[in-house]
């Protein structure tokens, strides 16, 4: 498959989905992918079986804010300053980039950056969806190294990390993202196509995002309905944002949105708690859903995901709820991503032993 | 000459005076490298001249905030770190260390590594004093480049620095040095002795500090009047500390300390302005010196010179302003750390014009 204007909206509108509200606003990402497929082609989409095992994948995208990547965007050289620095570092060349999060923007980013720098993008990535935090990946589970990562900004400031274990790599990064403005761009967990294969990845990522667009942009009559039925989502509720806090402080988005139920949902209130991506869903006390399954907020007409910093009340929203990656459900994965690593006093319970799904 | 248990105490108090009360407390600085000396041997200082030009040296000390640096003190392995990443990326070997400023204990720890690491220390700093900010050293001035520069920390992370210039490295290092808790340790502005030599660093700083040190330490009457003799320095005040303001801020220590005086000044008050280092010495509206040159509070009676971190209610003191190394008081010198970089409305005077010099 190649990532073109025929691929690239589908691909948008899926990355949306995937990302939990998080990973960045898509337009923009979008509007950057069509103009690099404009100047430099299409950009070849690879499964992981085309390559060598002992290729070297560079898994890349945005660290930061996405209150504040929808007005600091990147100048499009990042990527081949990301790649020139992996591969000094490594002493050999990156053969494709990979999405570290295809949840929102950062599911795109890097196509742009591989049609200017003229590599393929590999059809994975580093969730299945979009995590706040650096070693919130696939690769970290499957104990790859984080080092040596690589980071930049728009301005052609360069940086290198080698941190002790994954929490100081988040804790490093974030410090100079927040000192770049709030957003950043980087490189961590570089593997080799067969650690990618052996499971490190979260393979498909990417024609799963692209498959997920197009039922939303071809659905005939309820775009909702044939998203839910398509990933077998829990609506959680059907209703009007009535409240928005939201506040971005040290590198984060953190808050809240509340949303009134309307119709059946009528006398229903329900509470997204957000670290950039929603990752509980409260109906009083009761969590109905949690990390690190997936909570999208999705416009009711048109089926859109709507991403955390462009909640805003009014909006007429269903807000879904769906399985993530199985790999998150194991112990590390539910230590690095679970309801209690982000401080909630929840026993992770899967979305689907809380509502019946589509 | 060999710096070992016969010199270093003479170093430590010398360093002091030279650091305008900033660099860090040297009474950490001296055991550690007492205690490195005697461990591994005497650590030899070499001048410039005795080193081949093409030879590399690695500039290097602590960055952070000097309150924070008496309570988290360096592991020892750290200048091994920097020496380590420093050849790799330079691909070649370093022959000798070198205070990135002579001032405070940052004039002592490179002993320290050296003594470690099996390296000498070069006669020679960046500063010829103490200064807050990164690039407010005489590499800069001469135009070598901040890049590339290392950072590490107690615990072994390890950060490689390529900055669009000596602004964004002080940037990007400061948020480094904040989330590692205050301190860090790093190397930049690395040079060739045949660099060097043309006039990069300040020649002979570590022997003019040992030969402070030693004035103070043999002095049989008044070591503060046997010391402003030797640096020919104005005597600004002579009382007590009434007040201190002392934050522990974005990496920095700033306030302020204020002297009134005694004996011959009795009614006279002076404010010293600090940034980890102090700043400016105010009488009422007038200023009575200024940065570049160095304002440095001793003890009336030992001539210690007491640390910006170490001041405190009551201390009997005099204060002294003595003449920085004339490159500051070049045009870019004066930019880089004159008054109004520091955000002052002054015009710089040299200390001379301002005062009868000892």
């Amino acid at each position: 498959m190649e990532l073109d204007a025929s691929t690239l909206p589908a691909l948008a509108r899926g990355c949306a989905i995937l990302g939990a509200g998080g990973g960045g606003d898509t337009e923009i990402g979008l509007l950057a992918s069509l103009q690099a497929v404009e100047d430099h082609g299409a950009v070849p989409l690879v499964d992981l079986d085309e390559l060598d095992d002992e290729a070297l994948i560079m898994p890349c995208g945005g660290v930061g804010a996405p209150t504040v990547s929808i007005e600091k965007i990147e100048s499009g050289d990042e990527g081949g300053r990301l790649r020139e620095m992996v591969e000094t570092l490594w002493n050999r060349q990156v053969v494709a980039l990979m999405s570290a999060e295809i949840g929102g923007s950062n599911g795109i980013i890097p196509v742009v950056w591989a049609a200017r720098i003229g590599l393929p993008v590999v059809d994975a990535d580093g969730m299945g969806r979009a995590f706040p935090e650096i070693p919130q990946v696939t690769m970290e589970i499957a104990g790859i190294s984080p080092n040596p990562a690589v980071m930049t900004d728009e301005r052609g400031n360069v940086i290198v990390f080698r941190a002790t274990d994954g929490d100081w790599m988040e804790r490093m990064e974030r410090a100079a993202a927040v000192e770049f403005g709030g957003m950043s761009w980087s490189s961590e967990y570089q593997l080799t196509v067969g650690q990618a294969k052996a499971g490190a990845v979260v393979n498909h990522a990417v024609s799963l995002a692209i498959r997920l667009g197009t039922v939303v942009a071809q659905a005939e009559h309820d775009p909702v309905e044939a998203l839910a039925r398509e990933i077998h989502a829990a609506r959680l509720i059907v209703g009007k944002i009535v409240d928005v806090e939201r506040r971005t402080t040290a590198g984060f988005v953190r808050g809240s949105a509340t949303i009134e139920g309307l119709d059946a949902d009528a006398g229903r209130t329900l509470r997204l708690e957000i670290q950039n991506e929603n990752l509980v869903a409260l109906e009083g006390e009761r969590a109905l859903a949690m990390v690190p399954d997936i909570i999208t907020v999705l416009d009711s007409e048109s089926a859109n995901a709507i991403s955390t910093e462009r909640l805003r009340y009014g909006q007429r929203v269903t807000v879904i709820a769906f399985p993530c990656d199985p790999i998150w459900r194991t112990a590390r994965g539910l230590e690095l991503a679970g309801p209690r690593h982000f401080g909630y006093d929840l026993d992770y319970a899967p979305v689907e032993d809380l509502h019946a799904l589509a």
